[in-house]
């Protein structure tokens, strides 16, 4: 009897190590289409919006699907945009490195603000990452408390162009008049200090999208003589128009999208 | 004896089966840090690759990191490609339905071949999905087959384009000479039938890039009088240049870079 139960108990072992292993062998699969669960669908989709979004296929966007607020919070606090953000810097002050400053201090970079040197993903996060939709006096009451956080690799990629002699300009669609003082004083409590010039939106550009305010900003510098050697944002708006610089690096933000 | 041996194989089976089911409880999880295996990290390092080439941030690249193959692999079979691909798709397809057509015939719209219209996924798949270099023998042997399978979404798309009225141009960076009718089988083949005119790399272009070779076609379009809507391709050296078309459209392709 003895015998009988030790050996049935060492089956039953045999097979739960055998159903076991095999599923930590199918763990290791980088796909298995068998295992889809309704998550996984709905991640899916959220993962095909996003390309879509960071490659400018979806244009004029206002709100996130709201069937993607989960995934949009996973992406933003779970890691993968911390490891987007830095490995686009990487490749930044890589070709950084490879560029010859001239000696007439017109080498110019162009940084946007709002998240791209500072983040405001603890304000869009009360706005559920964008499924709801934009509210311009909430982000004002936001921008005004001056405390959004520098977004850290670029911060790193800013103190590198300033070390290195370029001319840093930060040009934002924040409202001057209103934001100007609180915006000033984020950034620099944020360390953003050295950089050559803040720009932003004065009264006579109310009412324009970013690309037009953005591209006569570029304009006027590179007639001051400025060489745009990159310009790196959040939004396509940053990065189409004219005088666009010798490279543009988009950074990636799923939760909103500026004209 | 035999009471304590059954009761320590009930033991036994309440572990194994809290083992299974903690197990399954994490799978739902959208996100849990604390199972970052290998596996995930050289996953999400590969996430954040094709982010960066499918933005045009990472440039002139000659390979897929050899770390991403089973990444890629599982990307382009595991039906994440399909479903962004369809997800592009319905995005132009929703654009293309609110344009009013003319009457006058100068409605254009520019489709790239290689892997926009037509799929070289399986020859690819010999080069270790974009892992190898580029094999300029080993492609032309592969496209003088004429084997190359459509895409289905692209093929949709392209039907309704025709049956809408536009003049559908495909616009490649084939070589006309070598790879001229091989080219023409292989679309006709896979049904792409109907278009305007198939244009491809002429003597006088060889050597050329593709956003010379491409905006230098589009300019002789549009001086035909000719509107571009919509102007889709997998390379960023499709969407950029001169006369881009109303509207660009980036489809996926994380397995080569053509300059």
């Amino acid at each position: 009897m003895f015998n009988a139960m030790a050996q049935r108990l060492q089956e039953l072992m045999v097979l739960f190590f055998l159903a076991i292993f095999s599923k930590a062998v199918a763990g290791l699969k980088p796909y298995a289409r068998a295992n889809i669960t309704p998550d996984t669908a709905i991640n899916n989709y959220c993962l095909s919006w996003r390309l879509a979004v960071e490659t400018n296929n979806v244009r004029g966007w206002r709100t996130v699907p709201v069937q993607c607020l989960r995934y949009i919070e996973a992406y933003m606090l779970g890691g993968q945009y911390e490891r987007d953000v830095e490995f686009i810097t990487e490749q930044i002050l890589s070709y950084v490195s490879g560029i010859d400053l001239a000696d007439d201090g017109l080498d110019a970079w162009i940084l946007d603000v709002d998240d791209t040197c500072i983040s405001n993903m603890f304000y869009y996060k009360g706005k559920r990452y964008g499924c709801d939709p934009y509210d311009p006096a909430g982000f004002k009451a936001w921008a005004l408390m001056g405390g959004c956080p520098a977004i850290p690799p670029v911060f790193r990629l800013f103190r590198n162009l300033v070390e290195t002699g370029f001319k840093v300009f930060l040009v934002t669609g924040r409202d001057q008049e209103t934001l100007g003082q609180a915006t000033v004083d984020n950034l620099h409590s944020q360390g953003f200090i050295g950089y050559e010039r803040l720009i932003l939106r004065t009264a006579s550009y109310k009412g324009q999208s970013a690309v037009t305010f953005k591209s006569d900003i570029r304009r006027q510098l590179v007639e001051e003589g400025y060489r745009i050697w990159g310009n790196v944002g959040d939004q396509w708006s940053d990065l189409q128009g004219e005088f666009l610089g010798n490279r543009t690096f988009k950074l990636p933000n799923p939760m909103y999208f500026v004209p």
